[in-house]
């Protein structure tokens, strides 16, 4: 079988004008990056009245095997561009740290694919590029503020903003640095994170334009005096030279999918320590372009839509008009107790056992007011039989379902087509979204809430230093921000072994972190990987380019 | 008077589009960047049988007055456009930790300056994150080999591949990298570069095509195992992924003079510890796009200009055909023992003392089979007596000189007609250039030519630990390659004070690093910062964006 590459890259692409000018972008409003990528000005796109609707994308808690959100994402969106809906799919862009580590991007699978590919994976237009410049210029000032005098008095022990790279690189997570003498800075621990896990990249993608995103950066919590009051961006003067280093990367990516659908690729948060969804920007111009916007959110729905529903949705006005749950066969015999070595196996009885993790994520849903529609992401190994059944299911529980079969059928054939119309009549049914918790709230009442209504938890139990956090943030005023949960996205639980829907469980939060530039702080539980590494044999080592630019290895 | 950014922004600028078409530019190598920036594919530039002649432009040596060798290059490059030669300039792009410590890049000045110059000076087309994401990709890789079992015994003491950020950055000068226990790496010593000191800088700029490339990155020495036998990327399998994260930023990037003239801006390598001058491919392209192709050699003749001739030449067939010695009556003044708050006013005996400096330097290019012509570059404190005094100076020393008026006269003004005049005159007398010293030399040898040829050293003394690594070169079968030399730049001596033309002095090589990729021996002598600093009061504090996009506090 061809594999995704291959497929990208026989796929005929449109000049992106003419994709452009088909979306209704003006000339004005479009710069181009080559042939087949642009980015598009907002400010140059006019305001419609009726914006468009939003699908969110989220999914069943996630499995080894693989749910293919993306591909059912783009496959959704290319499904509803064949119904003549003006169609818009708004994405992450991927990381290349995961690229030169374990696996391609995140531009979809199969001939549901946002392309051109490579590009997209390698650089694209430079955005992450200039989100680590950003974080990376603003670290070198607090530094260098230090080195000169340390006029605000800032404690070289408790500088909490770290610096970034783009790149997997477990050396660097535990650094020392300013060695060397007194000519060369002051020692002091340190660690890099990946550009992803950036406070930056968070509000690149809440920010609603430059003026919100200057505001916010200068926001940020870098560290904390001698005396332990907080020093933030605005003290060092430094928000400007942020956003004017952010500027150009802060307008939205056109690409196309396979089929021709406009896609706006843009930015990229993660999903444990941020709010995992593309830029609000990306999301409201899409409204402006189309009748229907489809965006996705990062990890299961427990954390990535709760995360859309809580924070994205009240820092823009970007609420989800319906929601699309991913589900497999496969996932949910996984979380039913089937060993990863059986999943092509049939076998029912770990099929309805898996169920009650799809089922908690379908009530959470509604919990924020809205339907959901189960999407079967159709997988090769799938039989007639099982897809009937979980059909029925769904139908029992009282939620739309159809089969999704958009990585062997989309590039605009029908496989997206029975989901696209469920998805549509979800669209006009009445909704009444409404987030989980009111802002109010205390930031421990938030954290119990979502633990208890979304993961079913028990109750949560906060660590020492936790409950010290809670204080300072009480002390601070950052109360009123919600909380950003920082959890295992295999588990409802904070353990990862524990599959399904488990029941009778305590949530522990280690540690919170207050992100005010972001706006939200994060909730820790177990160890969060902020700096991934580099595996055994990184995905690098068969990477190439023939000698006239035909790139290898990247898949 | 208007300052370079006003300049800048007052221009009228053409389409990209424009300036490509009549440059020759075929529509198929094209890839726009926005309407003001473009990317030549080289491949698809028809190859011509009669090639551009070169125009290097190189300086004497550097004051902290500023010379403005670039300007004079843009002003020439302008001038030569108008007398009706198809003109190409070749430049080095700027890099963004200078343009947040101290000062604007290095895009000329007043009114011979390349445009867009905020969008030049901030991020570009994003060729210097591309070559940061490639050398820190293999720094990765090289931890990672370590952490996964070191097969290759690579002694975590002995690694001399750095990582590197485009950013002012001194508390990353040296760092403890790999803390925090087992599962984190192994803790060594390491330290950070700004990217224009990268090896993979010096590569890309020495690279004929992406095949050259990326065998010359297989050579790189990334360290030493324990056995003291060296390390290559080849070993580690990396230049694959190397080569391809660079694939696309190895395509020249084209943009114009403010009076319109075509400009490729690409690369950009250190002119101490690398060759100093912009991309041979960049070179390459503009000789066959162009009658006249007029490029830059970093910092002094001494410096930037030996090591085109010694290095650049050789890697690729770009020798010049004529070299313009840019000189101020400022510069000459300060050489001649005037302090710096005296040089507005006239001082013969010091203009006069000063010309020992520019007479070395014109000395040093007829020892590569040169014709030297002298660029005046006109200072509004400049008297004509002044410059009358130096014209004269210049005939009776038998070299062609003109006044170049371009920073005040250029942007297509009559200021660098007479320069024109005289180089074109240049370019036709025949030359015969050739290397200072042939390949075979031992490297000491060539170091020691270098210095007294060039320096007019009486000798050079080598540290015990240069004496060590001259053996080391010679074990290892390193000792064809060039030397590069990393001196100060404000001296022939490796003393700053020694300015003028310093007699009786040695020059002390303190160590000796391979560049085994790069294909040079870097001979260190004194201090030379690879990681610049930030100033007390850096240029990043009075950045920012207004609403409308426009940024302030650039130049």
């Amino acid at each position: 079988m061809a594999n995704d590459l291959d497929i990208s890259r026989a796929a005929t692409m449109q000049p992106i004008t003419s994709i452009a000018a088909a979306a209704g972008i003006p000339d004005e409003a479009l710069e181009l990056y080559g042939r087949y990528k642009a980015k598009v000005d907002p400010d140059q796109v006019p305001a419609r009245e009726e914006k468009g609707k939003v699908v969110l994308v989220t999914a069943m808690s996630p499995t080894p095997a693989g749910e293919g959100k993306s591909t059912v994402t783009v496959g959704l969106g290319d499904a509803l561009a064949r119904t003549g809906r003006r169609t818009v799919i708004a994405l992450r862009e991927p990381s290349l740290g995961p690229v030169l580590g374990m696996k391609g991007g995140a531009t979809g699978g199969g001939y549901s694919q946002v392309i051109p590919m490579e590009e997209i994976n390698l650089h694209f237009t430079g955005d992450f590029h200039a989100i680590t410049s950003a974080n990376n210029a603003l670290a070198a000032l607090v530094d260098n503020h230090i080195f000169q005098g340390n006029e605000l008095g800032i404690d070289p022990r408790r500088i909490t903003f770290r610096r970034v790279l783009d790149m997997n690189d477990r050396a660097l997570r535990n650094v020392v640095i300013g060695l060397g003498g007194p000519g060369q800075g002051t020692p002091r621990e340190d660690g890099f994170d990946i550009t992803v896990a950036s406070e930056v990249m968070a509000i690149f993608c809440l920010a609603t334009g430059i003026e919100d995103l200057t505001s916010r950066l200068a926001l940020i919590t870098v560290g904390y005096t001698y005396d332990r009051r907080p020093v933030t961006v605005a003290d060092l003067g430094v928000q400007g030279a942020m956003a004017l280093l952010l500027k150009d990367a802060l307008k939205p990516n056109l690409v196309q999918t396979i089929a021709g659908t406009p896609a706006l690729v843009h930015g990229g948060p993660f999903a444990n320590i941020a709010h995992g969804c593309n830029s609000v920007i990306a999301t409201s111009l899409a409204r402006d372009l189309a009748d229907v916007v489809v965006t996705e959110a990062g990890f299961g729905a427990d954390l990535g839509a709760e995360k859309y529903m809580d924070i994205t949705s009240r820092a823009a006005d970007v609420a989800p008009d319906a929601v699309v749950v991913v589900a497999t066969i496969r996932a949910l015999k996984m979380h039913g107790g089937v060993p990863r070595d059986r999943l092509d196996e049939p076998n029912p009885a770990g099929l309805e056992a898996g169920t009650a993790n799809l089922r908690r994520h379908l009530r959470n849903i509604t919990k924020f007011g809205l339907n959901p529609v189960v999407a079967i992401n159709r997988f090769t190994s799938d039989t007639p039989q099982e897809l009937d059944w979980l059909l029925e299911w769904c139908s029992q529980e009282g939620v739309e379902a159809a089969v999704a079969d958009v990585w062997a059928g989309g590039g605009g054939g029908p496989g997206g087509d029975e989901l696209a119309g469920k998805v549509l009549a979800a669209l006009e049914k009445p909704s009444a979204f409404s987030p989980l918790y009111p802002l109010q709230m205390s930031v421990e009442e938030k954290i119990r809430t979502v633990v208890q209504e979304i993961y079913g938890a028990d109750d949560v139990e906060f660590s020492v230093p936790a409950l010290r956090r809670l204080e300072e943030i009480k002390a601070n005023g950052w109360e009123n921000f919600p909380v950003c949960m920082a959890k295992t996205q295999y588990s409802f639980s904070d353990d990862v072994s524990r599959l399904g829907a488990p029941e009778g469980f305590t949530v522990h939060v280690r540690d919170l972190v207050p992100k005010t530039g972001a706006g939200f702080i994060v909730a820790v539980t177990g160890a969060v990987m902020t700096m991934p590494g580099l595996p055994k044999s990184p995905a690098a080592l068969r990477m190439g380019v023939a000698p006239d630019g035909t790139p290898s290895g990247l898949f």
